[in-house]
């Protein structure tokens, strides 16, 4: 049995649900789970449905017959194959943690992604790749900036579906970013957008914050400013130095990223402007 | 805009959603919310719609078109009013938090119910139902626990729909219990199943639990085995005495008994067995 | 048996403990709590000791005998009577929340204080005052708001020890902020740094966050950045409104400003710079 | 600079702070932090201090000279030494994320110790061991219980100082349990005390629990009961199913595991009975 997820958007209106839920009954097609909302500010709504189809289904004729829905309300439809292996590339530069995790989480099947490559600005990660097989590829800004961002452009070309930045230290170039909008997820180590930018800790701890956070959002080309898909937080107090307050949040960051990775290939998040609406699993 | 609420439970099948969203388009009734959901174990399908209703509709001619629907599949839906003021009774012993909470809360308008009486086998809460100007009952157990039991089946069989145990200390005799199947919440003090039955707080510390928790139920005529509505819990260590554990549950009991009651009225939680499926809101 | 706390800030240096522990043995005191903290950037330690003192002591001579320790050791000593009942005026403006509970818990004990008065800029919780017979003083801000604040300052002069803004939605002007540094607590709705100034909940919202916090902190004359003292955080999604926002934001700020005042009666914090120690309880 | 912890534990009396402090500036120790706690059922007194000694301390004199203090006032004192690496064993079955955690935190120095060996009844995580170049021991139970149980023992009795039992899935023989009492650190996949024994998350699952939760503790001899060091929870809700539960308690079981191992490593705990004295960090 195959599954596939289906992604509406559409001004609101009476009869959304039932116009597409028909055709998909027609289409002799099992709704699976099926969630719905409704943006206040402009009255879009947005919906996700999770759905079984059988042998006699083609995803092709199913997008056929949603466009006819589609055009017939204004609306507009996706739909994905949840098979279908996202072919994911993870960019990195000192931290272990997020790395590990999302290598030991691929093995296990907890993430269902083929890791293309790993990318970082440094080698020192590289046994890490080692350890699990995975394609190394070291991208030299020190030596030559723009070489190494021509050589990451050509990489991320090759078919990539989602890019991932695992404490990548560098500035992805304007042109990526906006070629892999919505497709590009970055953990920021820090409770954003309370503190964007460099040693977001050191920010925190000179506050005196009793709580510190995790965010891991959509890269955008306004530093730190993308749509946050997912945040977590640990209580600190007093007695942390900065560096326990960065080992706190360490775990945080590799929970919020993971979190944030699954929900993007579960296709459970749809971007809408500086928001996110992410689904139920 | 009148809103309301349908509930819907059917054996899982293809084709539920699209045939009730059909008829409500039909009525020309505008979809809200929908949520849905599968019990795994029974393959149940469980739905919970919020639509706005205009004057052309009215509540009885829905459920009948809505009874065609479920007698086609199988299934069965009820239909709720969301601005009927559901009747409210609260039942107290001792304990001030929960009572005030519901008082205020009530107040504001975040709960929206009529408190018909607060009810209790002890006196000493009755200033606060004055502060608030509603009507106080003592129901006497200790003098004469049978006839103080009758009184009490009395007042609450005056129509009313939601009881509310705000830390009652008594055990509500079995046929009141079978009446407000699903209608009755309680609010434990402890982390359920943890620590049941008495004292819970003294089984936590006992046992140097880390983290303590609140518990707001359906009840069940199994003492503190009802269907868990909503739960938080807090972190302590072990300065805390036994003392202010309780006081630090006291945060915990009012806020998750609040959460629980708001559900209920809410028509946001469907009883399946053991388990509530509670929908978002 | 009386109790007492004992603060003690010192530069670091072999030594502290002992010479403190040493005195106060030596006037048959004993030690219940005992902390100490040193700050690693500029090398400061700090103690808190909670001790219970018998009738041959009393606090002038005990305040006298540290005197000579801190003089010895280049430090500096300050000796609360636990007993002591501080007089605590309460600020307001609309909001019924933070105030019900301040009162609250002040009935049942929870909150030590004696609540001299409860000041506003509007006359709407007035009643919520005679609920529970607390003096209450219109501050008529929109009138004339020089005068309003010359009567503000007027009844904060009266032996006030402790100012508590529960949502008192205007500046208090700088001389009373400076006359009350260290001991003028705010509530701020939001999960301070990030959204300072008005409406946190809309920016929160726009911004997608997952999470909101509230902030208790001490006033100081920067708007919302004055030492944070206690804060907590609540789960949201995109269903939330911001109105559903303000309202899940409600039980934190409560629960939030509560904590904040209970460190503060018990003598649990020192304020250090832009940073809060606080001690267990 | 060399860094001590030292434990003492002594009836509650006055002067006991006094006395070991004085002691320590006598021998012109340097405490870097200091906590103490009265147990309130027994009036016991619990105090950890951790200090720097200079190259003129030793840990044996330290420890003698203590020792006076421990006879004059009927105490007890520890001294240990956090330069030593203790010698760590690692038993597991089949579950690969928190003996990952484990190793990668080796690895980066987050856990200090020297990891002996990896003991199992299964081959399956050998790869893992080999990825991190530590000793994989294949204890056959399956085969021959008792002489697996034997080389368990042979092995750990090798100078072993701390056992860790990372989902192992396997009773571990009595006498081996004694001898490592209060060294040997068991994760349990649920909310102790909830759900003791098998299955804890079908467990909660069919009780519709709202938080999920994990459990490090120290083993004894009576399952799942043993003194509860570190408890973390999510939330979970009705769309969870016992899997995804599973999948959410993972992240959960290796954080609370890890943090129950560097609070041991750290010498921040103590024993007391059924409960433990967690110092902070």
């Amino acid at each position: 049995m195959k599954k596939i997820v289906i992604h509406i958007t559409a001004p609101d209106q009476k009869g959304i649900v039932s116009e597409y839920t028909k055709s998909l009954s027609e289409m002799n097609i099992n709704i699976v789970s099926l969630e719905q909302h409704v943006e206040p500010d402009d009255l879009l709504f947005f919906m996700r449905i999770e759905a079984e189809i059988s042998k006699s289904n083609n995803i092709s004729s199913i997008k056929s017959r949603l466009e006819e829905v589609d055009s017939s309300i204004n609306s507009k439809s996706w739909v994905y194959d949840l098979d279908y292996r996202q072919r994911m590339a993870v960019l990195v530069t000192k931290e272990t943690l997020p790395l590990y995790d999302i290598l030991i989480k691929n093995q296990i099947g907890d993430i269902k992604a083929d890791i293309k490559f790993i990318g970082s600005n440094h080698e020192i990660l590289k046994p890490i790749s080692e350890q699990f097989n995975i394609n190394f590829i070291h991208f030299d800004i020190e030596s030559d900036k723009d070489e190494a961002n021509i050589n990451l452009n050509t990489m991320l070309s090759k078919d990539i579906d989602i890019v991932v930045l695992a404490r990548y230290m560098q500035i992805i170039p304007e042109d990526i970013v906006e070629k892999f909008n919505g497709k590009m997820i970055n953990i920021h180590h820090g409770f954003l957008p309370a503190f964007k930018g460099k040693n977001p800790y050191r920010q925190a701890w000179e506050r005196g914050v009793k709580i510190i956070g995790a965010t891991a959002h959509y890269v955008t080309n306004e530093l730190d400013e993308g749509p946050i898909i997912s945040q977590d937080v640990v209580r600190v107090n007093h007695h942390y130095s900065i560096s326990e307050m960065i080992d706190s949040g360490r775990n945080l960051e590799r929970n919020v990223l993971i979190e944030a990775i699954k929900a993007h290939l579960d296709y459970r998040i749809i971007l809408h402007g500086s928001r996110t609406i992410i689904f139920n699993r």
